[in-house]
């Protein structure tokens, strides 16, 4: 049992106190974002695979792997200090250091992150006077400040809580997330920064992360790109004193939650895709088995064909169908039936006697749910992706990332 | 050595008869090609790894690996008989038939292949009538009349030949093809057939088509997408009597020629790319092998970052490098050179002091290098790709394919 809290985030966890501000790395929007716990938190996360891998990112990817406690998040848009070499690392160090001093903790309790364009150095100075001001600034109730300062191209902030009932008691969820292109899954692919006041030790809290995130994070497409940067955080400082532990019924009450807001996250950031105006759900059921159906899934999530085509409400299910063949998992292409919404538009031996103004009146819409049965054996996956339009070119052509 | 010849094509070799016409599948444009050889040929084909083949895909993809000699190939464009089940099989046999009927040879002389929409029945009355003017038209010049006939969303015809003068005297390589979205490598991925007066021997003939695939059409991307219908023929008559066999001085020669007329039908295609503006080479070096220079060029060439920051002329050397991270080889980022034309842009630890007006000035250009040094072995691989631009969203969102 959970319940999403009215204008949610991080801060609606008991104990966590945030901040955002403009900082001057951007000309003009908030770009600095401190997450403070004022408890010590077992903390798990989850870090791009991309070989070339942002300074800050290694720094706090070691750092968590130690297992340690962690106190706070800093975080910076505009500047992704990837491919900066020495003084990148050394940079992040020293960001991570005076913002632990400003702090009163160690250094060892900061975990950083940065995004924004690639291969310049971090201006340390501005980075240094912003930290200066919001650690003054930090508040019980300003999470979702946090989740405007760790915007780029995203056009709304990203921000949500859930209350969940335990049988011990009631915890809470906050958590905020930053897209928007450069988004194609495999492990974490984006910013999302969760609390909770939950008491979890530090192994079981990385389970239940990983397994939330490749049912969430790791299954949206926006243009099947991977950043230098991305990285999915969760912290839990216990302060309700309510334990979630392995094998027992809160597991399964505080996963349920975890996914919700973690979905709900992901489905945001594929909305706010650059140049989408549609979120479009790709169910795929009847594989051989999950992992095949995760492949196809994720193969016509990414297909530019697929994506312009439900863009320009094309009922051009030869594309789906076309982009599942080419994910390189065997099936029977006459046994596959699609359907958009509740509407069978493919049956099985290629049947397709549809209506295509109703198809196209389902694809006009701002939410679209495409099914694909392959009707092959109970393997299924379900992933979330947008469309491909003019707005993602004229976006990336001139965006220095 | 060898020598392309002005506006040469398929019946640019000897004993090779062509044509094109409008049969009426479209509603203006040519949709009917023809090729026919005065003697039998030895063939090879290579073919779409998409579970989902098309009819004609598979009848022809069987009667090629029966290894029996061939005469004819017929096209169609406007109509892929793709997803067409039973039917879009029996059609598919029964234009064949006919078609060998009109010709008087035998049906498995008859190479059949269709492209354009998927997931209608073929107008068979088109089709015949079609195939009635056709065989009348045939002539020795017209090759080019067929490359017009095999167009779909292509703005220009793509046909080359090339006069190879070998060891025992002068054979020539003719060839056309088309595009032009749905383009992603891996083994055949659009339409291309080639012919020779060679004499070459089957098995022989199909190591050399496929090696030479692997190093132009398999080396090319437009949109990651990858089609039902598409195939590389090449048929070898044997006419100019002159033997091209393995292991010979020959072999080489013949190769060279065939291998450069496959890049520039492979290039072509890019070029006409559906709204492309650029040719984007992007050579790979210095990688621990050519399967890892391969997937890192693959990864580069279909990056929608990547391609929409070169239509928008941007020097963003963190996308090309992020590309090449996410493709899952190995390698060490602060190694890798990255030069635009002969411009270093980006030097070993990450050293970026280039000069960003002379770097927009070359990527301005209609075509353009991209070398990228890993600096850890000898593997290469070298691709080509086009940018990314609004027009490929349009012609997309409104096509059925």
């Amino acid at each position: 049992m959970f319940k999403f809290i009215e204008n949610g985030s991080v801060t609606s966890v008991a104990g966590i106190k945030a901040s955002g501000i403009h900082a001057g790395i951007k000309r003009k929007r908030k770009d600095l974002a401190l997450i403070v716990s004022d408890e010590p938190c077992n903390v798990a996360g989850t870090f791009t695979l991309n070989k070339v891998k942002a300074a800050p990112l290694l720094v706090s990817q070691e750092l968590i792997s130690k297992g340690g406690k962690v106190r706070a998040i800093l975080v910076n848009s505009g500047n992704a200090n990837a491919c900066t070499g020495d003084r990148g690392l050394s940079d992040a160090l020293e960001s991570q250091k005076y913002c632990s001093e400003k702090l009163g903790i160690d250094q060892s309790e900061v975990v950083i992150s940065s995004t924004g364009v690639i291969g310049q150095y971090m201006p340390m100075h501005i980075i240094k006077t912003g930290i200066n001001s919001i650690v003054g600034l930090l508040n019980y109730t300003d999470g979702i400040k946090a989740a405007k300062a760790i915007m780029t191209t995203d056009l709304v902030e990203k921000s949500f809580a859930v209350k969940v009932q335990l049988t011990t008691g009631e915890v809470t969820i906050g958590g905020i997330a930053k897209g928007s292109g450069m988004i194609m899954p495999n492990m974490a692919t984006m910013l999302s920064f969760m609390t909770t006041d939950a008491e979890i030790e530090t192994n079981f809290l990385k389970k239940l992360l990983l397994n939330s995130v490749n049912n969430s994070f790791n299954k949206i497409s926006v243009d099947g790109d991977t950043s230098t940067n991305d990285m999915v955080v969760l912290m839990a400082n216990g302060v309700s004193k309510i334990k979630v532990e392995e094998n027992t019924e809160n597991e399964e009450l505080f996963f349920e939650a975890l996914q919700a807001i973690s979905i709900e996250l992901a489905k945001m950031i594929v909305v706010d895709g650059e140049g989408a105006t549609k979120l479009i759900e790709i169910a795929i059921t009847g594989c051989n088995n999950d992992d095949d159906a995760n492949t196809i899934a994720r193969s016509i999530s990414n297909s530019p064909l697929v994506k312009t085509a439900i863009y320009g409400s094309d009922a051009n299910w030869g594309r789906i169908l076309s982009a599942a063949g080419k994910s390189g998992v065997d099936f029977d292409p006459s046994l596959v039936e699609i359907k958009f919404d509740d509407m069978v538009i493919l049956g099985k031996n290629y049947e397709h006697e549809f209506d295509e103004e109703e198809a196209t009146a389902i694809l006009s819409k701002k939410e679209i749910k495409i099914s694909i049965n392959l009707n092959a054996g109970s393997g299924s996956s379900t992933w979330w992706t947008c469309d491909f339009t003019e707005n993602y070119i004229k976006i990336n052509a001139t965006y220095r990332s």
